[in-house]
């Protein structure tokens, strides 16, 4: 049975302040607890529900592995409706910042959890492994974030950075920083090359990008549409660009 | 001051059922509210807090507009955070189908309110004005999915089918069945043609699309990426088909 402290603890990592204190964080669901086995994360806790299979949890043998009541789930999860499992996850320790990529992925002030971890997603599937966030952005290891990557947390690495100085370093190493900007160029007419190495960058839900951040970019890039709509969903043009950068790209 | 019954009404409004016997549906947010102004909705009720600045309602003098408490607003609201205005709006009189587009979407199954709100955003984006929902989808009046659509739901109408005979129906009419699938070809190989009818396909976030609609469809497309990552968020995906059938038949 899970003692007040420790259902106290758990619940905690729901906050920003509780990750940082325990430097821990919650994985929720079997399959996405299952890709931590093959990444470099370490869980510390694992939670199972006592009424499910035992050869479903046979990959998870070698894991300090607890299992738990239906309530006592209830009482830990951050799901509407829990799963069958929930980790204790050790964040990893920060590292040095990587060497430039073809394609980057930099996010100033993205304010929403379940836009986040979609377009950690889709990074993951485009084959881009770490991501570049500003200070005001949303918590990589806020729980709706790891939700919504749906495992993919697990091979995007987080990188938080002061963008200003991050993307002045980048101009100087010659990587072409391509803003996602409503009053941008279309992108109809812009040419991702495969020379370059790109970084691209989104802005904030509602007040898009910082003025001083558009004016350090090197191409503001707008999708064209219908004019109808006053913009797009942040992932939804993130994956939009993103493609557009994979395909252009591609082979060449 | 709003009633009992008042409350208890505006609340049943969350579910389907609560919808279904009223007819209505709520829309939270100045902004949103302004843009059934200049559609085809029309506002029933109206409530704003009584706190806010006159000049901000002077656009909905003619409706029938109620001031009402912080609190009662807290009561009424759907959002964690409440907005200053919360709207009562009937759902418009079912219409016959309409005549094929050039470019239509169609969902099976697709069950996340916020993902069925950012695809309705991304087809006004595109200027698509119709959207066709299988049987099995999330309600479009949910108030999740109004949310999420950040006032796109005014300009895109939604249409409830039987996906099996409405896809029969538009294959005889000649229209290109392309549905997103994983086991499908790469999408670099695939060329929208504008001469053609397309009707972009998609199925359910965890089951993706039904064996059955997948046998009806004439082409099955993947977004290609790096194979790391099981699959792209369906709203992620959708965007990036959209613009791709916009890209590639712009000004042809």
């Amino acid at each position: 049975m899970l003692s007040k402290n420790r259902i106290k603890l758990i619940r905690s990592l729901k906050s920003k302040k509780g990750r940082d204190k325990t430097n821990c964080f919650i994985v929720e669901g079997l399959k996405s607890i299952k890709e931590l086995l093959d990444s470099n994360y370490h869980i510390e806790t694992l939670y199972i529900r006592n009424n499910i299979d035992e050869s479903d949890v046979v990959d998870f043998k070698d894991q300090n592995l607890f299992f738990i009541d239906p309530h006592e789930m209830k009482e830990i999860s951050n799901l509407a409706n829990p799963t069958e499992a929930l980790a204790l996850v050790s964040k990893p320790e920060t590292t040095k910042l990587p060497n430039s990529e073809k394609l980057m992925i930099a996010l100033d002030s993205v304010q929403d959890p379940g836009n986040l971890g979609t377009i950690i997603r889709t990074c993951d599937w485009f084959g881009i492994n770490q991501i570049f966030l500003g200070n005001g952005s949303v918590d990589f290891y806020n729980p709706k974030v790891i939700q919504a990557t749906m495992g993919s947390f697990t091979r995007v690495k987080p990188f938080k950075v002061d963008l200003d100085s991050f993307i002045h370093e980048k101009k100087q190493e010659g990587v072409k920083i391509i803003a996602a900007h409503l009053s941008g160029a279309s992108l109809l007419q812009f040419q991702f090359k495969s020379v370059n190495s790109h970084l691209l960058l989104f802005g904030n839900e509602g007040n898009g990008l910082s003025d001083h951040l558009r004016d350090l970019s090197d191409f503001l890039i707008k999708i064209p549409g219908s004019e109808q709509a006053e913009s797009l969903n942040i992932a939804a043009s993130m994956s939009i660009l993103t493609w557009e950068a994979f395909r252009s790209t591609f082979n060449r």
